[in-house]
């Protein structure tokens, strides 16, 4: 059967539905099944096209609801994280497209403003909805515009510390804000920290939210309440709410007015919900209930693994088989594995994740050393100043956080570890290229963000051996900030465990000796590119190309370079990272603060935000796969 | 009369006290006296030696209740900002000493783990000392020892997202922390956001706070109430204060037990309260209200110039003269006159500070403005974001924020302006070396950390002229993220205003011609030092060494480089701003690229971090002060 086949036969209704316009032409009584057929639609299509599954089928009704109520693109919806927007994209336009979802030239498995003037904003991290939508809202007024505003945010991206200044500083200018919070209880991992619990306290009071809210609208009806006196009855409201509940409500402690919590899956009670609170001035929060994965009942019963669950068959919920058994682990589980053998031979060591126990594989120090590790939730910041108070009493905290994610923790990368030299180790996961999640997901810049920081150590594996070594080494020295950064996906070995050694910090090792004029230095997993494309060179062309593995960038190892300088006339350096500061800069700094004439390539992530596609189409639109790095060798060899 | 001789006579009490240890030896009758001479020691010090002068004032009661009640430095005290902590240090053996505070080989101006056992953590940028002190909380569990950690906030601090993170996170695992919130209703200008006016009404309730403590205590007095049942009357007691206030308790919605607000000045009850709820477990607040500048009639009059009022007549308050009129204008001043200018013509320009309007002269706009200027108060990261969300509706942000502090916002100059393109326009103040603030404060990284973002326009201004013209250019291409980056201090021009104009984008510009085998390029305003060294080495040397000013590091100007790679033997590069990564790292890649011989000198701030002094003494100290640039100059010219 052909994709349109399906949709008409499956999804006869959403076949009709080319743009939102389409959808506000149905009745009210239609939306539910709108609401079915996407979700038909996505479970057929994702069963095929892996991607996020949970989130979106929990959002499908927010989805609707918005777009049907809403005048967009006008108005506009800003999705916070967006692995909840499918939906969205098939309304919007991309339905028959979205077979191409997270493909290369296809569609952003994110909300993308490049990709459709529906997505409204960038939504990749989490969090920076409320702030970004704020100051659309403010637009609006500057600009005396008739705009809606709506933010729709999860419950985990809500405990975010950008997210709570966004809510701080919601009420503190003329704004109609309207956000959504989409409350499944659920980030990928189950949320953590005090508002998390305080939101499922909230639940408990339904039945006295749902009589204040009725109790409001009935005085509404009759003219006895404007918009101007509300604030004084919700206040009253909740009050008397917190008296019935032993409950504060945080989120009218802040000036915003609070309506829920609400039945998320029931469309047509969004519907009206929202036609009621759309035309109110000020900033409000709308809280709803959804299930993730909502209408498949094995994602349901496993929203975690159902996150992004891969391939699977539709009819039994069966997912695709794990690849062969001998394949190597990925790095992220040798890092759990690792991290916990390690903390169970030095006490020192503790673990924090933000929000990523799977993702990250803390989730194996969490069950081994319940409390030794931290989940500190969506809070990058938190989790790195955390370490440092962890640090300065004597522990050896390991803090496993994506390097795109790293980005939210810099200064306190800098201000709360590195400059009183902490002893805290930073796991750089999903650095480098990561493929299918795209632009805002890429580990692209750490390298460069890092280097410049005073007494980092910053380090690579090009194995799971070595990435062993160095968590050995990180806890072994313990002598202030230690970065160990490695990629998305799986490692190259047979066999993962070694014996761990201490790796002399700032030593390179050559892999590859030789005598050719051209020699590579390459940084971490991406070296195994560089040893294939290298094996090529010196078997077909019968030269010597060396190749060198640096370990570390900083420090980086001068006898090496020295070494190379001394003998090649072009070096080639290699790394999984922006071309711009890292290792390939650390080099050139070097060659030219002695006036080497020698030439250097510096191969890495070109200069531009790279879209989603496979890691190897990524690999290769930068020229950092073998067969690229392959070729940039034979010319450089042949131009010398 | 000597500094020893001022001690003894004016205050004989505190000439006693070289230790904590010794304040806890004295009465609780006598503590009004220690901080009664406190504040005169820091007058009569302040007076001569510029410091932090209101915060520190507020704060003396509850710096001394704080040393008198527990046991330091086995306890613990986090400081957040800590330019309220001057009586801090006076107390824990720095007395003395406290002339040398802010200079060079002295003290630091703010609490510093490497200088004293009792600074227990860097203390910078602000609302890390909730995270940080429930880190150092959460390892006295681990290690079971028993020791009290205590983390000092202000209430402009705690609207910082990190601190949000931190209070969410306080009550998710076992730990007894104590967060005292000082509260003056002042940061360094009035602070913002629903937090703060949240704040202000839990003031209201002072009374009803206070019938609410003093049941507690008689219920816990008489044994009808332990620490386990009291978190259930703790949230009753609030429950009945919303119903009678019309507030919700934010605190305790997040799971902290509140106490206050209390009057922070007197110290007897500080002592008493601290008392009572150091031994309390699990995490907790102590709301104490505090005027800023204390007790010193000139700084309670107006505390936001008297933040660091610089020298004064310690009798009169008379404020030292500013320099001579005809000095130039600082940079931030040019910076606000000039966004005033620009947004009398463009319409769509905005402005936003996060909470530095003074110190950013956005205060300029804000007065002409209103409307179109926003102060965030602390969270940079909001700063960002929201800046984006009015870009992607058309207008043209221009964010003013200093270096250091940006660091707080770098995923969100990546993810929610850079990604989309987005024309936000970045005035980045306090860039390179900012003298006695020190370690914490220096702008070293921004070259290096923006470098690497892909469509990033970084420039940085040699004179107020050039600033006006960047200014002028970006609202006039209005194409992407373009940023600017000035120092702390003044310009170099007897008239800042000029005709603005478009300067081309990429461009830079030949200050003096030369055929030396050296030349020099700079960026911004350190080319007035070179510029100086420039015309000393051709005077003395008769030779003819060339200076460019590069103007732009991104894109860089490939014409200036292309021509000084064919004259010259050896570049200089001189930034203030890591040399690490940035110009020197920049010009690297591009010589090394085509394998030019030409040595390259880096002049920049070493791989270091660098403690507090005058401008002048850490030029001096990175090489790149006249004489310094002169002097490496002459070398290298002797050398080829």
């Amino acid at each position: 059967m052909t994709k349109i086949e399906y949709i008409k036969t499956h999804c006869p209704l959403l076949a009709t539905l080319d743009t939102p316009a389409d959808l506000r032409r149905l009745s009210v009584d239609e939306l539910p099944q709108v609401c079915h057929e996407l979700r038909q639609f996505m479970i057929h299509e994702l069963s095929m096209n892996p991607g996020h599954f949970a989130s979106s089928m929990g959002a499908v009704e927010i989805v609707v609801a918005l777009h049907y109520v809403l005048d967009t693109p006008n108005d506009r919806i800003v999705w916070d994280v967006g692995h909840q927007a499918y939906a969205h994209k098939i309304l919007t336009g991309r339905r028959d497209r979205f077979s191409e979802n997270r493909k290369q030239g296809g569609l952003s498995g994110f909300p993308n403003p490049m990709e459709s003037e529906y997505d409204t904003f960038v939504a990749g991290h989490a969090s920076n909805s409320i702030s970004a939508a704020l100051g659309m809202s403010m637009a609006t007024e500057l600009q005396h515009t008739s705009r809606k505003v709506v933010a729709v945010i999860g419950d985990a991206s809500i405990s975010g510390g950008l997210a709570f200044e966004g809510l701080n500083n919601a009420s503190n200018n003329k704004n109609n804000l309207l956000i959504i919070l989409n409350d499944n209880d659920m980030s990928i991992d189950r949320p953590m920290g005090a508002l998390s619990k305080y939101m499922t306290e909230l639940s408990t009071s339904k039945g006295y939210n749902n009589f204040r809210y009725k109790t409001y609208q009935s005085l509404r009806r009759r003219g006895m309440m404007g918009d101007t006196g509300k604030g004084i009855v919700l206040r009253f409201n909740n009050a008397m709410k917190s008296l019935l509940t032993g409950q504060q409500n945080i989120f009218e402690g802040l000036n915003i007015r609070y309506f829920g919590p609400f039945d998320g899956h029931d469309v047509k009670r969004l519907v009206k919900l929202l036609n009621e609170v759309k035309d109110m001035t000020g900033p409000k929060l709308l809280h709803v209930h959804t299930i993730k994965g909502k209408g498949y009942a094995p994602a349901e019963a496993d929203p975690t693994t159902w996150h992004a669950p891969g391939k699977f068959d539709e009819l039994t919920g069966e997912r695709a088989k794990n690849r062969a058994e001998y394949e190597p682990l990925k790095y992220q589980d040798v890092f759990g594995k690792t991290l916990v053998e390690l903390a169970g031979k030095n006490e020192r060591i503790v673990g924090i994740t933000a929000a990523m126990p799977s993702g990250t594989s803390m989730s194996k120090m969490l069950e081994a050393y319940p409390d030794r590790t931290f989940d500190v939730g969506i809070s990058e910041g938190h989790a790195v100043t955390f370490a440092g108070g962890l640090a300065r009493e004597g522990l050896q905290p390991f803090v496993a956080i994506y390097s795109s994610f790293l980005q939210r923790a810099y200064d306190h990368i800098i201000h709360d570890v590195a400059i009183a030299h902490l002893p805290v180790t930073f796991c750089i996961d999903r650095a480098g290229l990561v493929g299918e999640d795209g632009v805002t997901h890429h580990g692209a810049f750490d390298l460069s963000y890092l280097r410049c920081i005073p007494g980092m150590v910053i380090s690579a594996p090009i194995n799971e051996h070595d990435l062993r070594n160095l968590m050995y080494t990180a806890q072994h020295e313990a002598k202030g900030p230690f970065a160990i950064r490695y990629p998305r996906g799986r490692g190259v070995l047979v066999d993962w465990h070694n014996e761990m050694q201490v790796l002399p910090v700032g030593r390179g090792r050559c892999l590859t000796a030789g005598t050719a004029p051209v020699a590579v230095l390459s940084l971490g997993h991406i070296g195994n590119n560089v040893a294939k494309a290298v094996a090529a060179v010196n078997a077909e062309c019968a030269v010597a190309v060396a190749h060198y593995d640096m370990i570390f960038l900083k420090p980086i190892d001068e006898t090496i370079l020295a070494e190379v300088a001394s003998k090649a006339r072009c070096i080639i350096t290699v790394e999984d990272g922006t071309a711009t500061g890292g290792l390939g800069g650390a080099v050139a700094e070097w060659l030219t603060s002695r006036g080497s004439g020698v030439k250097l390539v510096r191969l890495g992530l070109k200069d531009a935000f790279i879209d989603q596609g496979t890691v190897a189409q990524q690999q290769h639109a930068c020229g950092i796969d073998v067969e690229s790095i392959t070729q940039t060798i034979k010319n450089e060899l042949s131009e010398l």
